[in-house]
């Protein structure tokens, strides 16, 4: 047994390594929630669907989400309600593009959830629909949403500022509200215990990651089993492959470098997997008390993804 | 001023008649609210959206309803989730086809709705998208159902009877959830108050105008204003032009004819505009106590429509 704690692309990615070096069905995801958004009374996972659409073969590889060969028709029409809204009203947002066959994904999910499905069994047919081996599991049940403070303009959702504001603004704070209530979704905490290795995948270690460490049980079952997690930076050179994760560590006081993420990760995991460009800081990631290992961990394509994938399984000891 | 008491797709094209000879800014339309359904978690006003196409001459002529040049790659890709979904389970409902720009009006309303606008808001705003002149009113901003019992089957929602059972199935009952204690919405009363003419489109009598009759408050305006009220009957030589208004009359009790309709219509209307393929029932439908008028009523097209609308606006005393 695999687990490998998940965000979106950078998770997705280094899945679709692994798949490729283990049977997919020894393989378990726990993925971020926190990122989910209502929009339009639909529910919407980008982090789950960004997963299962990279493992069933069928993501738009120019973005790295999203399906290939997808129609905005639906998105297209919404544009009429703009002149319309209301002032305050958040209706006929378009910042937030959702393709027509990507919204079937949404409208199946909200309507199992409406039936009272919790998301956890949604997202177990949403994955056999698509034809995935790998599990996913959603970190919670519950509702978790990432809020994020931006510096002027107050709180705002998750999604509000990583799409509407393309992470082009500067926070000063993030909160997961409801983290304190919520349980990890059934499964979880059994997929650390059981697995041989834990993987963090290079995903935003604030708010990809961020969440499930903040999940206490889950964060408890870690540190438990910390010797068997590893973590991959998602920092390369200082900078984030994709997303805001340098600036938003720098932001929220944390070093944006290797060493930021081995400070953060430190607690559960006993090696962290750093970029060949990286291969200096090694000794001061160790200092953090992890293991250090340097490889090339830039995903280009299937190739590297799987030798990322080798290189990390054998990482802590059989 | 002029008020329509409208349903689907008879409503609209005497709707689209009644816009080339009076002054759309003159023309209320009320509309059921009863067909609406809530599905994949978007409320859907079928009745509503069909006017509102059909004005805005955008609504697909083969059909009557829905939009020209529609994609369908939304419920395409929802197929897909047929195969997982649990038994007993609603979801992945492709028997109720949503195109992908028309998706986009259900977002928008779904959105405002759960914004806590009334469904007469929203309305408003989408019919304002669309560049309307004509005022549309739902019947009420509350929830009102119309359930089906189907024989040997239980009760149904009004579309699972419409278009997933294609009206091809025997109905015992029909029940209005929730008309008890649901409240014309704003503009409701006044707009049959103020009318110089209350036209009853030739919609369905029992699913269609029935909910608006069955509105206790608009019914008694209804009862005060009736020498002021034409219907216009949707049933041509004992069938019913589009829909299932024949069959369900028969099998609730009532004549599947120009006279079942006149018996129905008779203490909120003095005057039915009847088919003149159904000429020889005029004296048959006056003995029920409203002024027969006979005229072509098919509307094959917008002449047709325009000359249905010159008559039925000549129908009562200027």
């Amino acid at each position: 047994m695999i687990t490998v704690l998940a965000g979106g692309v950078g998770a997705a990615r280094l899945l679709a390594g692994l798949v490729q070096v283990v049977d997919p069905a020894e393989l378990t995801a726990v993925v971020n929630t926190g990122d989910d958004v209502v929009l339009h009374g639909l529910h919407i996972s980008p982090d789950l669907d960004t997963i299962t659409y990279t493992l069933a073969g069928a993501v738009n590889p120019e973005t790295g989400w999203g399906l290939r060969g997808e129609t905005w028709q639906a998105m297209g029409a919404l544009a009429r309600f703009e002149a319309v809204r209301p002032p305050g009203s958040g209706a006929a947002a378009t910042w937030f593009s959702l393709g027509d066959q990507d919204l079937a994904t949404h409208l199946y999910r909200t309507h199992r959830l409406r039936e009272g499905a919790p998301l956890s069994t949604v997202t177990a047919e949403v994955t056999a629909a698509w034809g995935l081996e790998v599990r996913l599991l959603p970190m919670t049940d519950d509702r978790v949403e990432t809020r994020v403070e931006v510096a002027g303009e107050g709180e705002v959702g998750f999604q509000e500022y990583f799409v509407q504001r393309r992470h082009a603004v500067p926070v000063t704070s993030v909160r997961l509200d409801g983290i304190d209530t919520a349980v990890p979704a059934p499964g979880v905490l059994a997929a650390v215990d059981d697995a041989r290795v834990v993987v963090i995948a290079p995903s935003n270690p604030i708010v990809s990651i961020g969440p499930l460490l903040a999940l206490a049980p889950l964060r408890a079952r870690l540190e438990a089993a910390r010797d068997r997690v590893v973590a991959v930076s998602p920092i390369v050179a200082g900078r984030a492959l994709k997303g805001p994760a340098d600036r938003l560590m720098a932001e929220l006081g944390h070093e944006p470098s290797v060493v930021g993420v081995a400070r953060i990760y430190a607690p559960v995991a006993s090696v962290l997997v750093v970029d060949t460009s990286d291969a200096e800081l090694a000794p001061a990631v160790e200092a953090e008390g992890l293991r250090c290992l340097v490889t090339p961990t830039v995903m280009h394509g299937p190739a590297e993804a799987a030798a990322l994938g080798r290189t990390v399984l054998g990482a802590v000891p059989a």
